[in-house]
């Protein structure tokens, strides 16, 4: 028998390296320092903040291991010069904004409760709230996040990559899905949906990769809006596990009558195992969901392919995207 | 060349651990799995929850190791059993209650601001505030936490245990540190300090542990009440660090008065080494000041003895109470 009351104080304790984390993105800790500012002295300068609290953050860094310390001076680990320095291409710290949010948190501070009652009950934007600025946030703040799935999807698409094909790019939040398509198929027409104050994002982001031109909006509700019809191809990303599978079966049958005959939907999900304690990214997606809505879930391939083919489709094809938590289920009618 | 963006994912989303932790604790998932229940629907219904949300909690701690799962049902691990199950004897759960408490957590919603000020700023119930109910939950909570080092310290108090010593606990808290003295010294006379609400909870451990008629009480401030004089032993546990070095070393000139020539001063602390981030435990606990105190900190040994040499005391011997994080400074004028 083996106890360790060590374990239970470091996950007690997890909100407490959470928090540093967070402050450290927000202070660009990990940007000054690799900007060559080792010292406390210098670290604090540059992000304009007290020594001894820059003191004491970069010792928790160090501890928790996100930086390196030798002789009282401090750099980066390979892991936080690529995702946390603002100077780095590959820079990830923008999600803590989203994932770090008073939004995303509140839920987890009342998850008592959350439990209690089998889903949250947050109530004023929240994640299913029309025109929620959550998703204006996320939008901002996920989009690096995302580019990793995004460019993986278009090479399921198949196909020749010069013939036109139309889009539409449910809840398409940064736009990232619908714009890496875009890039893909030259001739590409991207149909993007989701709220008006969120598609500014989106716009903004289609123009920054030089899609404007095939890049096209449709704002409103999911449920409510006219999709219109004759997609090649429905990306349907990161947005059946805010629903119960009832909701999302019917969501997909909407999204089943949009599509061409040989159209494909592309689902992009956390599909934990039918374990639901493995993989363990996509097995603890489901506390989120918890947290944030108030039936929404992590679900297994069965529960989808069960959601996909009573919406009519009827081969559905289960692409886990290694290394990522994300996996892409192909629908076709 | 090695990057692991899931390093920075799971410190990022540490506080949704957290967040079940103290789910489950308060619920009482683990004492209803020690109790037998093994499927989510018979857990569910013993804690009053509901299914669904039992379930995705009960796959979340088994993800982080706190259960086990295998065909759907779950059980208990060693550590859970021992530490979490409110049936155990070494039972720790109650921690949750000052760790996770709102008062706790509010520093670090805000630490952002406190590393860039150099200190916490948060107003009212705070640490240092008089008759803070801050201190009233900390007493009723971690008293079962700091057993282990209360049962080690009357060893280093040393000499014939029959003798009569008088004995000082400053912020006495939940009074175990002196409770425990006297239950190894029979003749000691304990003499508890702290703020009259805390008291209370002093008072009924000292019953509880059939100490009552040599636990005496002193309300008030530590830092303007009159302890009295002719002190054996003066125990200073886990007070230093929420106060500046300068602060400390008046303090403990204090101290120093009212014990006899041959008296010891015990002071109980976190004490990281010179290099500040090692051991984990120790150092970590700077972050938790820094997000509570306007200037206290994990003070290391060196400065530590500095404050005690400054206040009087010339021997100071350094006895880290392996295996906890907790390290006792026995000071001698």
């Amino acid at each position: 028998m083996h106890v360790d009351p060590q374990q239970i104080w470091q996950i007690m304790t997890g909100f407490q390296h959470s928090a540093a984390f967070k402050a450290a993105v927000e202070l660009e800790v990990f940007t000054k320092i690799g900007e060559g500012n080792k010292t406390n002295a210098a670290i604090a300068e540059a992000c304009g903040a007290a020594e001894r609290g820059i003191r004491i953050l970069t010792d928790t860094l160090t501890v928790i291991g996100l930086l390196n310390k030798s002789n009282g001076e401090y750099s980066l680990t390979d892991t936080s010069a690529a995702f946390l320095d603002k100077n780095s291409q590959t820079y990830l710290g923008s999600m803590v904004e989203f994932i770090m949010s008073p939004a995303q948190r509140r839920g987890f501070d009342d998850l008592t409760n959350a439990v209690r009652h089998g889903g949250s009950n947050i109530q004023g934007e929240a994640s299913l709230d029309p025109e929620s600025p959550m998703w204006v946030t996320f939008a901002k703040a996920m989009a690096p996040m995302m580019m990793g799935s995004a460019q993986m999807i278009p090479e399921h698409i198949g196909g020749d990559r010069d013939r036109k094909i139309k889009v539409l790019d449910i809840a398409a939040g940064h736009g990232i899905f619908g714009i890496m398509v875009a890039k893909a198929f030259p001739n590409a027409e991207i149909y993007a949906l989701d709220w008006q104050n969120v598609l500014t994002v989106a716009t903004e982001n289609a123009a920054k990769f030089g899609v404007s031109d095939r890049h096209h909006l449709i704002p409103g509700s999911a449920f409510e809006a006219d999709f219109g019809d004759d997609y090649d191809v429905v990306l349907v990303t990161n947005f059946l596990h805010h629903f119960d599978a009832d909701t999302c079966t019917s969501f997909m049958a909407k999204v089943n009558r949009s599509l061409k005959s040989d159209g494909k939907a592309m689902t992009l999900e956390f599909v934990p195992n039918d374990d639901r304690v493995s993989p363990p990214a996509e097995a603890l997606f489901s506390l989120v969901m918890l947290a944030a809505t108030p039936a929404g879930d992590a679900y297994t391939f069965a529960e989808l392919r069960a959601m996909m083919e009573n919406a009519g489709f009827s081969r559905n094809e289960h692409i886990p995207l290694v290394p990522l938590p994300q996996h892409l289920i192909v629908s076709q009618k």
